[in-house]
């Protein structure tokens, strides 16, 4: 891994993911899940839960940039805007840094939602295998 | 919410939870899921992924502290020690700030292993409805 490399991939936000999502977190918020529920809400429809992202992120990551055997070791994430169920969002990878000692890297993180906003965004500390 | 109400839980990361977050997340590192892969690392068995633990939290935070409604606005971790997989982890959980203008919290998160050793921390601001 160099400073500066990147990686660019994209994901659907579909209904089964979010169910998905909230099956294994437990995360039965109705905000992600109950239409009626989210109406009533400022955002007015179901909006993906924000962790989900950061799930797709770790699969990103721990398999394909940098890829298998990747351990996190920090993270974090800004939620700008929500992203709706049902969304397309893409992802941008950026090497930050690299510590010269040790196979330890910073990537930057991104997310934006099918109109092209910023949805989130973050920094992941990793260690490569 | 108040500074200083604190919430307690379990959580048993159990085999099939692992394959679960690898399947949502598409995070299928042999870290977490080869024994064979897993025995090369430093760690010596599987690991679960960083992030079960963070979507654990989410669950935690959208259904009971604070509960429904709730809408994380940002969200870091600290990864101190891995947790193995078959591990029963405790969560702990404080608020650490209230915003006076706005249903916005700050909650500190501690998770330990069942050694009571510290795997991670960190912090999350949400939106309480």
């Amino acid at each position: 891994m160099e400073v500066g490399q990147t990686h660019v991939e994209h994901a659907e936000i579909t209904p089964e993911l979010v169910r998905e999502f909230a099956k294994v977190s437990g995360d039965y918020n109705p905000i992600h899940l109950d239409e009626e529920f989210a109406r009533t809400t400022p955002f007015g429809r179901p909006i993906a839960h924000g962790l989900l992202s950061g799930a797709l992120l770790s699969g990103i990551m721990g398999t394909r940039f940098p890829g298998r055997g990747t351990v996190l070791l920090e993270t974090s994430l800004l939620f700008k805007r929500p992203v709706f169920v049902g969304e397309k969002i893409e992802f941008r990878l950026r090497v930050e840094h690299v510590r010269p000692d040790k196979p330890i890297v910073t990537i930057a993180c991104q997310i934006f939602n099918s109109q092209g906003e910023l949805t989130a965004e973050g920094e992941t500390v990793v260690k490569t295998s």
